[in-house]
């Protein structure tokens, strides 16, 4: 259903009214099917001789009368996004004039495009392969720094051109062993053997490293969720909005940009960390009782790190250990717990007769062991605002940026599937050779290796593999 | 605060994620504030040399990082929208990459552009008079066939160039009078008194067609209330469900271009009809006493249109008729219902025994006569959909837009006022040519009448006109 070469448009812009939005055009016709309706200013030019880069003023001209007036860029294949000739018209941002103008083309015979349709043409015209088609989209829905970074190194090329090295190599060796059984008579061996296993173990570390990077990519791209947990009325909203409050000041600086961002979110160093309503503990006393409950369980096991959060003046931290350890026993049980970090946050220090600095000198080691586990304490005032850099600080440190600007990472759950396959495909031919498996059973499953390391980059593409890629874009990339 | 000339830069397209957004820079240093930042993909060339009407495929670095793949274009003074230099950005739709790009070129010495300063500049820049900069507006804002042609019409020149014309006219008058005074000594008359009447006679008659288009402009624009009441049950929600889906299924024939547009709103023939939440009428028995109730009162204030919707089964048409007049009553006294046409639909024809058709043909005037008035009657089934076209036709017929096309219409509240204090001067100063008042005083007037059709087309402008037009635009414009 993809797999077709006519003329598509689409709005490029976001939907929605603006000062301007900008209409895409790709295909063989996408200079005839604009053409009908665009009156340049400069009469003496023709939008069919345009050269390529060009841009020029003009009345878009629908049914007798001036829709708009608008500026149509030309992009001549193959210097244009598509590797298509492409058309784009900025037109003011009515809704109207932007659905009468699609209604136009259409007329003059383009077609809808379908979402990444763009994008899908840029990579069978050769443009990027398959994972830089989807670091396009990644980088749409870039957030901040990190995922950003990730979706344009990406874009750059990234790990498939790694990939696509090794699996050139691999397929090398499976024309050798598919060579052999050509003269299986003859018992020869094209194909060394022991190279083949020394390349087999490169792929291997190659894909366990790029597969570890995973969890860190899967962080950087969707952040972290952080559940703050604790007694009603220990200031677990306070806290919050004394968090989210510092981000909103920052982002709100270029007006408009970030609102569906900010929402719970706080960004620290471009990693998203996000709180996540565990209103099932908010209006209760009986606090432990409650945790077991599944609908609590559930947003408890999306949290990475729970932040244990308890009133310095009236709970005491021995009477606050011995509700973690509980919490920790009963969520234990049900596997809540693997993997998460809890960290206990003493708040109200304020309503002490000390600062937070002396409450803090005082607990030098800033942890405390309970009968379970020992943990991380931090002492704050989240009215008044004190030591609150403290709490961002431990959350920083749940995530390892170090050097992130040379690791490569993985980010991508297709990518991580398809490397999967691919090593398990990979450990099976290792098997098969020290087990002296015949060359034709070995070359089926080198040929399954190839074929799921080809699907990251594309080498390999089926519609099913293109419709489950592109069907993810939004309309007009 | 809006005169000055340094350079801005914002989002020109929809706020939120798309596939592309564009960031428009204006000013004498757009060329050096975004230039930093840009690395060309030809090597060759350099951005401060490029001509003009240009894209240019480019990486934007900022921070020695690679931001993004963009399309520069370049527009050189005067052949640009603001008539300055002007640089649009287009880069990938990402709410982050937007933000970033703005932040570098702000950092570059740009800075934020207000709601409007781009037109604001083409206005200030002579590109357009000021209606024409009001009318960019109005077609951004435009949803429909009417608002857009109005919109445009004005765009190209519209009624401000008569009004610049009769002004001039005037203007030549007032030079003559003033002049007069210098010789005030010798009693001459410059000024020939039976032309300045005609004049002002053709200025008073061009502003007495223009303010009695304004009810239509304003309709056009804003479209028409439409109340649909009745006793609850009646299928009120399934009339406008049944006019509303209709529109939907043409409206969502491009898809997600239009959702705001439609809720509760129906597009015939470029009219937009609104129906309005008449709730309090909708859950109670006692239709005629909750009809005085002030929160309905205001909604029903609001509308041009009441359908009131009856049962064909259960209500005959005299006690709907007693209804009718009574809520005419209640309503009438305190002047809600003035100017409003009533409708009476008669719904669920399809319960009794004979067709919709044959019930329509049985009251072939469509017409019946209550003690204070005669009411259109219209016999529909909403659920199967009978009849529908004919409510259609009756709100259509609301409207008379009978040679649109070569209609000069006033839609901007502001020039409705202009043009009401204009008229007022223009009758003041031939009052007082006809009773011979001395030409100082003469003077004095006609400038006031001078100033307040020149504010229409911005040839008088002070900084409070120019906050008041543009300070209504969005961002980005």
């Amino acid at each position: 259903m993809y797999l077709e070469d006519d003329t598509i448009c689409a709005i490029a812009t976001p939907l929605g009214v603006g000062g301007i939005a900008v209409i895409r055009v790709s295909g063989e016709n996408a200079l005839k099917v604009v053409n009908p309706w665009i009156q340049l200013k400069k009469k003496e030019m023709q939008l069919g001789e345009a050269a390529t880069h060009r841009l020029f003023f003009a009345n878009f001209v629908a049914e007798g009368e001036l829709l708009d007036e608008v500026v149509v860029a030309v992009f001549r294949n193959p210097h244009s996004y598509t590797g298509e000739d492409v058309v784009e018209i900025s037109c003011h941002g009515s809704v109207y004039v932007q659905r009468r103008i699609l209604e136009a083309l259409i007329g003059a015979g383009a077609r809808l495009a379908k979402g990444g349709e763009f994008t899908m043409r840029a990579f069978l015209n050769g443009k990027m392969d398959l994972s830089q088609a989807e670091a396009v989209m990644d980088l749409i829905g870039a957030e901040n720094k990190a995922s950003h970074h990730i979706a344009m190194k990406q874009l750059k090329g990234g790990f498939s051109s790694d990939i696509a090295l090794l699996r050139q190599k691999l397929l090398d060796f499976a024309s050798l062993i598919e060579l052999e059984l050509d003269f299986s008579e003859e018992d020869v061996e094209f194909a060394d053997r022991k190279q083949l296993l020394a390349l087999l173990t490169e792929i291997k570390e190659t894909i366990g490293k790029l597969r570890t990077s995973f969890a860190l990519g899967n962080v950087l791209k969707n952040g972290i969720a952080v559940a703050i947990v604790g007694r009603p009325n220990v200031g677990k909203s306070t806290l919050l909005n004394a968090l989210l409050n510092e981000e909103k000041a920052i982002v709100s600086e270029i007006a408009g940009t970030t609102r569906d961002m900010i929402e719970d979110v706080v960004n620290l160093d471009g990693v998203l960390f996000r709180f996540i309503d565990t209103a099932g503990l908010r209006n209760t006393e009986d606090t432990i009782e409650k945790m077991g409950i599944e609908r609590t369980r559930k947003r408890m096991e999306e949290a990475q790190v729970v932040l244990y959060l308890f009133d310095a003046k009236t709970q005491t931290i021995e009477d606050v250990l011995v509700e973690v350890d509980a919490m920790m026993q009963v969520w234990g049980q049900k596997g809540v717990m693997e993997g998460k970090q809890v960290i206990l946050v003493g708040n109200k220090v304020d309503m002490l007769k000390m600062t937070v600095k002396e409450k803090t000198d005082n607990k030098a080691e800033g942890c405390v062991k309970g009968e379970r586990a020992s943990y991380k304490i931090i002492w704050i005032s989240a009215k008044k605002k004190e030591n609150l850099s403290q709490v961002e600080e431990a959350l920083r440190a749940v995530v390892n940026l170090e050097g992130l600007e040379d690791r490569t990472i993985v980010n991508n759950a297709r990518h991580y599937e398809a490397l999967g396959l691919g090593l398990a495909d990979v450990e099976r031919v290792e098997e098969e050779l020290q087990n002296g498996v015949p060359g034709d059973l070995v070359a089926i499953d080198i040929r399954e290796a190839l074929r799921h390391l080809g699907e990251i980059t594309g080498e390999v593409r089926g519609e099913d593999l293109l419709g489950n890629v592109f069907g993810r874009f939004c309309i007009g990339k």
